[in-house]
């Protein structure tokens, strides 16, 4: 066994696993029963516009999938997630030592309720999030429950996420943020009230049959109002397999 | 000729056509070259969940497109358009005539943004529109040209029509308004700013390929936060040809 391959292992717990992320060689630390990543957070990655010249900053970040999709796909300058569950963060940077890449990829253990921790820091080009989805009354919780902090608006509100994200971004930066369709009049009228203008919206549908569950928004602060809606991403054909443009995505 | 006949030729005049609705037999009088109907006002009547007890004010009325397809397909108590232009309640009033409907369909010739007439009016169950599309700003334009006032924010903006709905539904009533996708954000915004909550939308798409370029959205005066997207109606299939759904709308 090479000395790499030995230092991965130690960077690896028992109840976790390596994934190999299928891009430019970079692997990510998951919990083999817990936080895993989703299409939610490649379909943000891929849908957020991301140049060589940025700072994108990603906020409730988990164990990092976004950067490192980011950071493999686009090769910006930084990517700083932030993430206010300290074992996430902890994992995070295991996969920052596996892949080498600490130059680039940072992590912050942080509450993006703390005005202060994102005063201290300089302004992004980009911010992505895929927050919690659901309403924290959506029925009782356990609030140490690591799950259910990533699922429901237990830390932070999507109000507090786009709250955050004004005062992150350098002017006319960009939020990218998915979400679930049933919640875009909030993110709309959140994004207004913190003027943070809705620019680009992306519908994704199971197949074209059937009602879009997942939505992706593009938002620029202090932008001029105009809204363009992409052609819908449909997940399977109508033959039941991926979709081109989901198999394109995952580099198949 | 029938008597019936000769009145109907009487009542439509050179520069206009009168129209088969293929529905119930009902006809529309129609400028041979402008403001007629398109496939906006058949799908927001469509849309539309009108029931035999309710009472309906459509804005905008125009010829009295929507009234007289709800009028057809749902026969409702009564259905009210409102419209600015005297020429076009003129003409809508003659329609009346020929169908016979002076009992359930009625017009007026008046402004939305006049308060004192709104509160004039009963309270209505259901409030449909297909208001001007574009922003005034959207070139220079002729304030006299009938055509643009049925197109460019002239006479009325968007919030206009949404402060006018508010006043003119009873508790829970709802709104159902056919618009641009690029002007959602503001729809949802202004919505939630008179207490019109947005309940349900749907994307209507040229095909699976394209981008919507019309959306349905149905608000409730009042309601709870819950917004439900449903599948997307495509108005031509994938080979070319109108959609089962659109020949189903159509009564085709």
């Amino acid at each position: 066994m090479s000395k790499e391959k030995d230092l991965d292992i130690k960077l690896v717990k028992e109840d976790e696993s390596l994934d190999d992320l299928q891009l430019d060689g970079i692997h990510l630390i998951q919990k083999k029963d817990a936080f895993r990543f989703g299409v939610d957070a490649v379909l943000l990655a891929n849908f957020a516009n991301v140049k060589r010249s940025h700072r994108v900053m990603d906020l409730c970040t988990g164990t990092g999938i976004v950067p490192f999709i980011l950071f493999g796909k686009r090769k910006p300058k930084e990517v700083v997630g932030l993430e206010i569950q300290e074992e996430m963060v902890e994992m995070a940077y295991r996969s920052v030592q596996i892949n080498s890449t600490f130059e680039t990829i940072k992590f912050i253990n942080g509450d993006l309720k703390d005005k202060s921790l994102l005063k201290s820091l300089d302004k992004f080009d980009v911010v992505t999030v895929n927050p919690p989805y659901k309403l924290q009354n959506a029925g009782i919780l356990n609030p140490k429950d690591k799950t259910a902090i990533a699922r429901h608006e237990i830390m932070c509100t999507l109000e507090d996420v786009i709250e955050a994200s004004r005062l992150l971004l350098k002017d006319n930066g960009r939020l990218y943020i998915v979400h679930r369709p049933e919640r875009l009049a909030d993110i709309f009228c959140l994004m207004r009230k913190y003027k943070i203008e809705p620019k680009r919206v992306r519908m994704v549908h199971p197949n074209t049959k059937k009602a879009a569950n997942i939505v992706l928004v593009e938002g620029q602060r202090d932008g001029g109002a105009f809204l363009k809606w992409e052609p819908p991403l449909y997940i399977y054909s109508d033959e039941g397999r991926y979709s081109d443009e989901i198999n394109n995505i995952y580099g198949r």
